[in-house]
């Protein structure tokens, strides 16, 4: 299967993260990362159970780290959009849907999960290429965090190591830099920039592009600034040689 | 939807009580039967959060009761049979099967939980029509029971009330009575006799007859009795008349 981590930002009672390190084993996950999390004591052992070796082994770090080592970044979150215009939390999909989408990947994924008070900050949630919720009654929305693993993880389970390598992070984060500089070379008004790019962003993610398919890009918005003319562009960070729009 | 009732059989610990009664409203589900559960105090409530109106109108039942008024009976259980040869444990399905054979049900499907450190008596799976389970890993086949009971919730949540009206318990336990009897009339041997019966309880609630079925099988019964002659059956306890065969 991918390499699939499932990552607590900043839980706040330690029998949920026991509950997960549990819950996570029962299906046959193992990587567990813990981003700035409540102190860890006896309870989370106890609500680890016979999981103790994921709790043990449970990776501490940032954030930015786990986006960084990452082919794909899935956000979940129990409050979703209305409306497809705030692209935070817009589209979304299932864990189901989430499943065929990333079936067949060759990479790591990371899923990640907030705060039991507040989920994930919007901020948090902009790093993400994919939005995930479950489904849930409109009378009580709020799962429990380590139910809500535990669901995410049932449906996880089992999944065949694919063969489709997705561009690295690295290659991505070079291509949405120059999707940045190219929106200056057609002057598209600075209030609309970030969310733009974060448009951009979750549209390409979602698509899971190959290392190909990034090169076309690169070369296609190349050609563009070339038939712009004018400025040369500030800086050229992308990581792939000129190929053409092919 | 069918009507869905989660059915606790002798639950140990009272935080899961709690947490089960959180899950179950979270995905649309407000029936709670107990069956001899722990006290329920403070962790219960605080576990169940704002789920306390499916806690507070939770049943205390027995299971002879519970089995009387259901149209089916589903018994989870983690410890499946390795062979076809153990109809206790066998066939056995997963929620998501169960979900596509409830769907169009009218009537009550319980579902039932057993203990957290033991799951169900053998005798309590015989009670249950329907046999249910996880898939887990084999590293850690045992899944908290509130995740179990969130799982299963996932599953079945937000099915259509369908219009296909199963023929009611008491009609088909008066069916398995007329088996019954009919195995004394070919002289099965005795030592057979209680896993025979266990095999066609589990086949006849699996395949979920009508009245109209039940009414045929016990025709084709009646009239294999008529040819096979000698004594007049012991006892004639089924509520529908004579059909024929068609």
């Amino acid at each position: 299967m991918p390499e699939i981590q499932v990552v607590l930002v900043n839980p706040l009672y330690e029998g949920n993260v026991g509950s997960v390190a549990r819950v996570m084993k029962n299906f046959g996950f193992f990587r567990l990362v813990l981003v700035d999390p409540c102190p860890l004591s006896g309870e989370a052992w106890a609500m680890a159970s016979h999981a103790r070796d994921v709790l043990e082994e449970a990776r501490y770090d940032t954030l930015e780290r786990v986006v960084e080592e990452s082919s794909l970044v899935v956000a979940t979150t129990g409050e979703v959009a209305r409306s497809v215009s705030s692209p935070i939390r817009m589209p979304y999909f299932s864990p189901r849907e989430l499943r065929s989408m990333i079936a067949g990947v060759d990479g790591t994924v990371s899923v990640l999960f907030g705060r039991e008070n507040c989920g994930l900050s919007n901020q948090e949630l902009a790093r993400a290429g994919i939005i995930c919720t479950i489904p849930t009654s409109p009378l009580y929305p709020i799962l429990n965090l380590s139910h809500a693993v535990g669901i995410v993880c049932y449906e996880l389970a089992g999944l065949e190591r694919g063969t489709y390598a997705l561009a690295s992070p690295l290659e991505l984060e070079s291509l949405y830099a120059h999707i940045d500089r190219f929106l200056d070379r057609v002057d598209h008004p600075p209030h609309k920039r970030e969310i733009t790019l974060l448009l951009a962003r979750r549209l390409l993610s979602r698509a899971m592009p190959t290392i190909r398919e990034v090169s076309t890009i690169h070369g296609l918005l190349r050609r563009t600034e070339q038939r712009l003319g004018g400025a040369i562009p500030r800086n050229d960070d992308d990581t792939s040689p000129p190929r053409g729009t092919g």
